[in-house]
């Protein structure tokens, strides 16, 4: 799929090469944006006010309901034709006092290692629980573990990311199963408690958060991720002392659900406004750090798409929207919100693009949708502009996953495009007390953004390819 | 050029998709070099030493003579068939105490701006110089001015580098003229000193060194770079005070030239030893950081090369040469006398490889050769390996600038090629104090011994294509 698409595009331009076939306006309009994007952008600047003045806004928090409030008041200030809050609920989980995770061993006596409760998790009572380890590699492993090797333990789920892959998330995706149903699996085995290795692309001191689960009728036991240089530790240390026991204090709470709000701005179509395309992030993030890639990035992408529409003068054929979904972390309520009411008013999301990579330089787009016709036909025909991408290291266009938010779109037939930036360091960040506003490179953000408002612009120029 | 060769090997891709063409060995082996790369790389761990315990390694340094010494001792623990030094003089320039650059303005009393000289440029005696500034956007602006309005004064070479190239080296050459000849230029029209904005892609404090020159006959005035900030600021204040004056304080010495060496390793060739293909980067840098990205990357690029083929057992057919060249930032001397001693010796470099673009994400290759025949012979080989390259975002393969390094060897009918990785964050480390072991990503720097890997050894297996 992918390579003959992109095979397709080329012919295409070879053809205009070899022909002199003349670019379209619109052609002439991609490499506009990306221009102003990288001399006029204003992303950047956008980004910094919400990492280092609001910071973490994890669903239900005061920095959430701030998050709300200045994306709101950013999109008033673009003069668009409305800017709109959908109300939403969303689970409210505080990660309460600082984790503690103390080895107790008779080998090395204690030692406190880097810590952090998955989200989601319940706390360990003031006290905290000290329980000896038992470690595995995969989350599959633990149901093949007798009872009594797993009773009254910690489970140590110690599954590194692969390096292997290009792709980073490629890596991510073979983990995430673990850290989400660790805890039960585990309980059902009778542990007490479950802490797993950082899903983190190298070795570092950063306990990397994300959302775990519980099941139905299953005990609900505490989920806790460690560093990877911590889990690497103290794998060796189980071989040398396999009686090392772990004492591991959370006080995480649940609350009541919270009322909170995607927040929403479009500029409507000047031929078909009944046809729109969603440009969007998340507006949430975990409560470690700034969430400057996950997903602040994403967010200044959107915003800054409809403000190079304004400051350009584009006049979109169909109406583009920017949605800013809230609590994708730890519950996509924004989204199964955002899609629930698309359907019940029968709006037509002919697209919808999201943002969720981290603010990387550009490498491509992910595609997908509801039938594989519609996503030949829309990988060939996004395949036709890379020739005008290509000048901005966008070249890679293929069938593969868009993003937790917009997927709720894809049964509405909606086309739904996952902007695909280079995935090298977004394991560093992710999730970790470390994803911070410096982590971000202008021109990088800036390129991220030119690409958004560029396949933005396509689509409102000419629909999807049926 | 690009985009027809290019096509050529994505319609050679194509045919292996639809016809099934098996995959040859070698093709195989690509992926191979890469996953070693990313998985047991060595590159990272080298790059902390060269970066932390030896640092910038000015040519005629103590620094650079240490970093001879460990690259000597690096590659000899590879096991390798021969490595040896080879002679040349280099000049010995020191920056002197920290310089000084203060405004002294009716308007806002007196400031002080971050400033670094340019490598090779006189001092100013130890009581500095005091004058008043001329500012101008280009450097060809200067002999347009009248001599009475600069005679006395210091320019202030203002020229901004364009942010619109997504390719930052662009912007960069257009830039590379004012802070070479600045000095002599400024210095015809009677000038007593020239400050230029630093060529840096963004605004930030940090000066940024680079070489500059004087001409036979014309004064040597001192010639200095502020930050990006600092000249934006300026500006700004020549307009409200035109009567601002700077003083100006450098203390640079230049000793006579000393004795170093290019380091070099090799395995031989097991079918064609006398056809050599070169793998390098530069083993000097410049002395306000620790020189990481420019070019202790390329430096470990091309030592994990050699390591990697080592051990993966491969045994390439023709022989590959480590050379870490001496002097690239302030005389090319270790390049030109490895280019004409090559000559001298009759031997049969088909290839060289370059990598001095730091250590980022690969995107592709510059290739460059003394006729056009060769450029597009050698376009379209490589082109036919882009589906193999390509799943580690290497897609970008064109005639263009190889590598100030290799460059010498091009009238010798060597095929340069320059190693391309993305550019965006490349400048705002470039020649100042912040180009840094910690401005460097694992797997970013693996991915690009990989490549570089890769393309040595398909150069050794094939030879280079006439």
């Amino acid at each position: 799929m992918k390579f003959a698409a992109i095979g397709i595009g080329f012919l295409a331009f070879l053809a205009v090469l070899l022909f002199g076939v003349e670019r379209s306006p619109q052609k002439e309009q991609v490499g506009k944006i990306f221009n102003e994007a990288l001399t006029e952008g204003q992303c950047y600047e956008m980004l910094d006010v919400l990492s280092n003045s609001i910071g973490g806004r994890l669903s239900g928090s005061p920095q959430a309901a701030a998050a709300v409030e200045w994306a709101k008041q950013t999109l008033q200030s673009l003069d668009i034709d409305s800017v709109y809050l959908q109300e939403c609920m969303v689970p409210h989980w505080e990660r309460g006092e600082k984790e503690q995770a103390r080895i107790l061993s008779d080998w090395i006596g204690q030692e406190d290692l880097p810590v952090c409760a998955l989200g989601g998790s319940v706390g360990t009572g003031d006290m905290g629980l000290t329980a000896k380890l038992i470690e595995v590699a995969h989350v599959e492993d633990i149901a093949k573990l007798s009872p009594a090797a797993v009773k009254g333990k910690i489970v140590f789920l110690n599954h590194p990311m692969d390096k292997a892959h290009f792709d980073t998330f490629h890596a991510y995706g073979e983990c995430t199963g673990g850290r989400y149903n660790g805890a039960p699996e585990a309980a059902k085995m009778g542990a007490v408690g479950i802490v797993i290795r950082s899903l983190a692309s190298g070795m570092d001191d950063y306990p990397h958060t994300g959302s775990m689960g519980y099941q139905k009728g299953i005990e609900k036991i505490p989920a806790a991720a460690l560093s990877t240089n911590a889990a690497e530790f103290l794998s060796e240390l189980l071989k040398q002392d396999p009686d090392t026991k772990l004492h591991l204090r959370m006080t995480c709470k649940q609350h009541p659900d919270a009322l909170s709000y995607n927040v929403i701005g479009e500029i409507r179509g000047s031929e078909k406004p009944e046809e729109i395309v969603v440009v969007g992030g998340h507006l949430d993030s975990w409560d470690l750090a700034q969430g400057s890639h996950d997903d602040g990035a994403g967010t200044v992408h959107a915003i800054e798409t409809l403000r190079l529409f304004k400051s350009m003068g584009i006049k979109p054929k169909r109406t583009i929207r920017c949605v800013l979904f809230m609590n994708e972390e730890n519950g996509q309520r924004g989204a199964i919100k955002y899609a629930a009411e698309a359907k019940a008013k029968g709006e037509n999301h002919i697209a919808a693009i999201e943002s969720d990579r981290g603010g990387f330089a550009p490498r491509g787009w992910k595609v997908d949708a509801a039938t594989e016709g519609q996503i030949k036909a829309n990988v060939d025909f996004i395949s036709e502009w890379i020739p005008e991408f290509r000048e901005y290291g966008v070249y890679d266009v293929e069938h593969g996953f868009s993003g937790v938010d917009i997927k709720h779109l894809k049964d509405q037939g909606t086309i739904c495009l996952g902007f695909y930036p280079d995935p090298q360091r977004y394991f560093d960040y992710h999730h970790a007390p470390n994803d911070n506003f410096d982590k971000v490179n202008r021109r990088e953000l800036e390129l991220g953004a030119g690409t958004v408002a560029s396949l933005a612009y396509v689509f409102t120029e000419f629909g999807k390819a049926e």
